[in-house]
């Protein structure tokens, strides 16, 4: 059933498949996290506040459809997947910080440190991310992708020559002229990384073959940066409604974005070609990425 | 060479082998982390600032010694070792911040926000514990504690249940009245739990016996505790110029410390019995344990 790339099979159910991964790791996320009601309640209260306000799930999802592409079981990449949410969610808690981008809201909800105060939310971000590292080590290892791996992996994706190094340039970005370079430079470290490296570890927990590794990650760089271009071009575009934060907030704060630098159509076009990049990246998996494909064209065609 | 418990070897040239050590582990440390000039420069300054303000190196000291004695290679060690490190910085780093204990000098210089800004000192603190992970995923596993094992050591310990649970009880106890138990609860988590990991780290590191790793496990917990009651005690007693830091800081936050609630004289009973304690639980390591006996009597004597 070969197809051209840039089109994803339209058989493909995405809601029905949406509902029922995003449920499964729900439920994961739920039974690895410690409860409400452990001591200290205050910091599993906030942890458990940001995690479960309602978040796409976009990287632990692409996790399993990356595990699935891959001929392995889903199940298997769940403690990966719930690994990238809380990191993903801790760098969410800490960028909202009135330190950092000073956000009140975040998925239509006020943001942690509005709720808990900033002590609070710092310690409930530290709290997922050294949870997520717990969780990782539940995963399933395998001969060649050991846990020294996964844990490098996610370390890696995680560390000050990425995620953090993303949010450091962003933060020194602010009100200073980029141009697309630099804010291709941050993309790549604040959405793309954590993005590759749900995919990636996705594939490892199905013990991918190299091959199928480097389609991955290609597929997780473009797809990444595809995501944070439409992100920005959401922010000018959308009500906060919509978007559940505060929309034109890139605008206000100065912030370098992509309609900024090249106007609106522009980021529309580079968005798409990003978009069919990562399309074609999952050429060598035939009929096993439809879900990844399908997941690719929902994030193009995303209005929040 | 059977001694008394509560009596470290006198021929044990205790500063020597810290010379050494330090030595050793800062060198291992700077090899670790990223050089200042790597991009963006900014976050390396910022987190070699604080791991390199000349921390006394105490739990990465005690990883070696704990390895040492149960007949393991000390260089073993350096990797958990510099793991539990960059842990304890991030805890400082985060703890220094003015959402939380607000203090402006840490080991005599001003503090990482200070210098650098709340928003890149929340960010070096988050790239430290990350870079733990990516450190500690470095060690030498052994079949009987395979990475997996590791991972799950340092990150329970520095973990909601454990270090950040102890950070949230102590921001949460500012101001209240507390009783000894709770302060005891505090204590275990904002210390004892991380210096326990260092010694159990290390004891792994030489692939210890159940036994061993007992006899650690009460060692650290008991060595950890004592730190902190002289702690408590140093910040009544001392000046903040002798201490690096800003004394009678707790007293004035109307923190609960061992000598508020229960006097000084009484408080250097309680850490002269931990101290013991901790001596005790070091008898099933014989001649091999000079190093941590040595450094417990170094802790329970110190003047900053």
């Amino acid at each position: 059933m070969k197809k051209d790339a840039g089109t994803s099979d339209k058989n493909f159910d995405l809601a029905a498949y949406l509902d029922s991964r995003v449920k499964m790791i729900n439920q994961a996320l739920d039974a690895f996290l410690p409860k409400a009601t452990v001591k200290p309640s205050t910091i599993h209260k906030a942890m458990r506040y940001s995690l479960f306000a309602g978040g796409k799930r976009l990287r632990p999802v692409l996790c399993l459809a990356a595990a699935a592409a891959c001929g392995g079981e889903e199940r298997e990449a769940l403690a990966p997947a719930c690994a990238v949410e809380c990191v993903h969610t801790y760098s969410l808690i800490h960028d909202d910080l009135p330190a950092m981008d000073n956000d009140d809201f975040r998925r239509g909800k006020p943001t942690n440190h509005k709720v808990f105060g900033e002590g609070i939310a710092i310690l409930a971000g530290d709290g997922l991310l050294t949870q997520a590292f717990e969780i990782l080590a539940q995963s399933r290892g395998w001969p060649r992708y050991p846990h020294k791996t996964l844990v490098m992996e996610l370390a890696k994706a995680a560390g000050s020559l990425w995620l953090v190094a993303g949010q450091v340039a962003d933060l020194e970005g602010e009100g200073r002229k980029l141009n697309l370079h630099q804010l291709r430079y941050i993309h790549e470290r604040k959405t793309s990384a954590l993005l590759c490296c749900a995919v990636r570890l996705g594939g490892m927990s199905a013990n991918c073959s190299p091959a199928q590794l480097d389609a991955l990650t290609d597929f997780g760089y473009h797809v990444g940066l595809a995501f944070q271009v439409i992100d920005d071009i959401l922010d000018v575009t959308q009500t906060s409604e919509k978007l559940g934060k505060t929309a034109g907030k890139d605008a206000k704060a100065q912030k370098a974005t992509y309609p900024a630098i090249v106007g609106l159509e522009r980021s529309r076009r580079i968005a798409a070609k990003l978009t069919h990049k990562a399309y074609a990246a999952l050429r060598p998996f035939k009929g096993r990425a439809q879900a990844l494909e399908a997941l690719a064209d929902y994030l193009l065609k995303r209005e929040n």
